[in-house]
């Protein structure tokens, strides 16, 4: 059985101060249940509905009205879990790292996540301002790949002042080509705000600017888009090194 | 004034069989309907908000009750055109033409279009059961770049039978790096369902599949995303030429 501070406690999960408060999120699904799981995510608590049979013992039944009270979404999952958010750990970073500043779509965020862990990239640090990596509709919107991606939050400008041994590359509508520029160093690769782009601030701290050329009329691409564009160009060394 | 007709008109103009019947689809909002206005785009009416003053006299002002009977967004935009679809021409195909099958998310199907506009790809052929181009999602999700890719609906089996001095380009899982293909000929490039893939009858008709290399743990890329890094990379070879 669910008890009624259970569900209180799943729907204040929505918001960011109680996730704080708690270090606790929500997966809704079972296929992205499975893959926090299988990443070793301390499960605190899994809900499934009473029709399906789990094997295991830590799992509440719930019924749909109650999953309905649980779920961020319209249509409910068969289950949702509350995860314990991992301890932060310095953890080796991978030759590219992703450094995001106040990207605000829950959907652009959650796709540059499934991006990176699609080419390999561990590391993501994003402005403090930028939407929470553990709001529902990011995590959903990540496939799961939040289970092996590390998103950090920090103050960028001072990070990037810290930064050793990588090439800080900013993007632009007016850099240099993307096909023109080699990825043969550690990069970091700075994205900039969906509206106003990248600001003043950070550009200064890039050791160069890059850019996807544009052959027809469109303005720009979203900011998810051109993260994919360019990251598969910076993985094209890791290719030809294998 | 607006009449009655003229708001249930715009109302009928999102489902698709009214715009077939009226050769009729609706733009909103004046960034997007300045584009198609741009590129010679028939406009049968325009509606404004009272609030605004345009200089045109062929606006008709609308308040703001009205607009939101007509607007397909919850927050209506301060302007919407509905505009004559094009006649079909048989205009001439750039060096790449994107092949859509059985892509059925609007927004998925406008972001593709957005992108064939940056990338200068004039014209794409979609199965006959893809998500409608005049869908008001799929108007809105393009930017206006609609107003500059030719999207035209045949039988693509048929099609590609009958597509001559083309290479013809698959997509799947399981092909070829596109780091290691050379886009070096004119180049069908054909992508699949979101989550089939592309059928087997149209990957028998290729001449090559490609694959975008993972690296990662990530299941899958999004159909639009994989559609846009392959796109940068059949585009470096323009990029090179200029």
């Amino acid at each position: 059985m669910v008890s009624k501070s259970q569900i209180k406690l799943v729907r204040q999960l929505g918001q960011k101060k109680y996730r704080d408060q708690h270090q606790l999120f929500v997966a809704e699904g079972l296929k992205v249940i499975r893959e926090f799981v299988d990443e070793n995510y301390q499960l605190h608590q899994l809900y499934a509905l009473e029709e399906r049979h789990f094997p295991s013992q830590h799992v509440s039944l719930v019924n749909q009205a109650q999953m309905k009270a649980m779920s961020d979404l319209k249509t409910p999952s068969d289950a949702l879990a509350v995860f314990a958010m991992p301890k932060t750990q310095t953890s080796s970073q991978s030759d590219v790292v992703l450094a995001l500043e106040s990207i605000q779509d829950p959907g652009n965020l959650g796709t540059i996540i499934r991006l990176c862990d699609w080419f390999g990239i561990q590391n993501i640090i994003c402005s403090s301002d930028t939407v929470d990596c553990y709001n529902p509709k990011v995590v959903r919107s990540t496939m799961g790949s939040l289970a092996r991606v590390q998103v950090l939050y920090k103050d960028l400008q001072s990070w990037l002042m810290e930064v050793n041994d990588y090439q800080i590359v900013a993007t632009s509508m007016t850099g240099q080509s993307i096909y023109e520029h080699s990825f043969d160093k550690p990069t970091v690769l700075l994205i900039g705000n969906e509206g106003r782009g990248l600001s003043k601030q950070l550009t200064e701290l890039s050791h160069k600017t890059l850019s996807i050329p544009r052959f027809g009329g469109a303005e720009s691409l979203n900011a998810a888009m051109a993260t994919g564009i360019i990251l598969a160009e910076a993985c094209r060394n890791t290719s030809t090194e294998k």
